[in-house]
């Protein structure tokens, strides 16, 4: 249990802890508990899919987030739901903090068998449990901030301006370790059982496209402003 | 409240009711409630996130769904943890089923503003909260596992092998209907504020690739099968 809101060094262990929650339940031959490629799935994904409980039920809501060695950030307006609901008062140390699941997953590819029953996709995603709670820190808020812009992409932060105070007051923001983690993954081809390997049908893998299309330039963009090489070198 | 499994019919309106949950507190601009769009955008994904409460905390894990008219479908092994909670036995008629919250969501591209605070993703999303119980019909069970087969790749349940008995007894699967249910999007460029626009960042929209790599068939196809068009005419 931590009882601060800077982040944690990084550990010496390569791997989290599995727990009770991060075993699945079949299929254990896909988990993995690396921290690296962790970090590579969580790194590389726009949003996530953040779970919390509201009057018992669940609510999942995507929204944008940052990672700076254990900790990940998720950011909104003050008056957003989530962030609520994770403690209203900066500085409250009796505040219990908000239980989330995190996910992230990345779709690969279609995984086309010859039998419906082993269709699939190939995909890595990674699920983290844990206690979100405020960022109260201003330093660390603004750290936080940083890792969010250059979580879209990496190295944007210091090529924008940077949030004001009135846009920093605006803005919540709410950190979750990386301590209860879990990554999944499914690669390669088609698991078709050996009486159906004659049958018909096309079988494979189609991958799905990644990266940028050509960007769209701003109408307004001030004069001289080439696209920077952060979007053209991917 | 539905006490059937059959399908629910298409209802007269071309639009989801707003509850309490599906009103967002904030850019509620963003909010849409329309059928076709919604439906447009659960077709469009490969993946769902689903979310459930465990002990008393939320669980989100991404899996593959389904749509047949206003009803979703995910599916899983007999044996894992959201289809056990959803109701152990099959017309078990006192079964409440699971609340669960279904959000799918697309990133369509990078939207970088001249000011950090005003970054963003354009995106599109559904949320569906409800109750996922068991499907106990086995026509209902077929058409489903069909849609989700659909789901991946339009038209390849008819090209492939159906599902025999052993792999339907393996096999759960839940509906969820379309009731309470929102869109939520952001499109098109920065909004910068006017006192930024003269600053010297680029701005502008990166949107992602879309579609598909070229396909990789498996290495033990029998011989003559070409790839099917409906692989190739995207």
């Amino acid at each position: 249990m931590e009882t601060t809101t800077q982040p944690t060094a990084t550990p010496d262990s390569a791997s989290y802890e599995p727990t009770d929650r991060t075993v699945p339940t079949r299929s254990r031959d896909r988990a993995a508990y690396d921290r690296e490629l962790v970090h590579a799935i969580l790194d590389e994904a726009y949003v996530c899919h953040l779970g919390f409980v509201r009057d018992g039920a669940p609510i999942v809501l995507p929204t944008l987030y940052g990672r700076v060695g254990e900790r990940l950030y998720v950011h909104g307006s003050t008056g957003s739901r989530p962030l609520r609901m994770a403690g209203a008062a900066p500085a409250d140390e009796a505040d219990p903090g908000l239980p989330v699941c995190l996910t992230v997953t990345h779709v690969d590819g279609l995984v086309l068998a010859r039998s419906a029953f082993h269709h699939s996709v190939n995909y890595r995603s990674v699920v983290v449990h844990g206690i979100a709670r405020q960022v109260t820190d201003p330093e660390e808020k603004r750290t936080a901030l940083d890792a969010l812009v250059d979580h879209v992409v990496p190295g944007r932060s210091a090529d924008s301006r940077p949030a004001n105070a009135k846009e920093l007051a605006a803005t919540a923001v709410l950190y979750l370790d990386l301590d209860e983690v879990s990554a999944k993954m499914r690669t390669g081809a088609p698991n078709d059982d050996p009486e159906d390997m004659d049958l018909p049908y096309w079988s494979g893998v189609v991958p799905l496209r990644k990266g940028y299309d050509p960007v769209i330039p701003s109408e307004d963009l001030a004069p001289g402003i080439e696209v920077p090489a952060y979007l053209t070198e991917v």
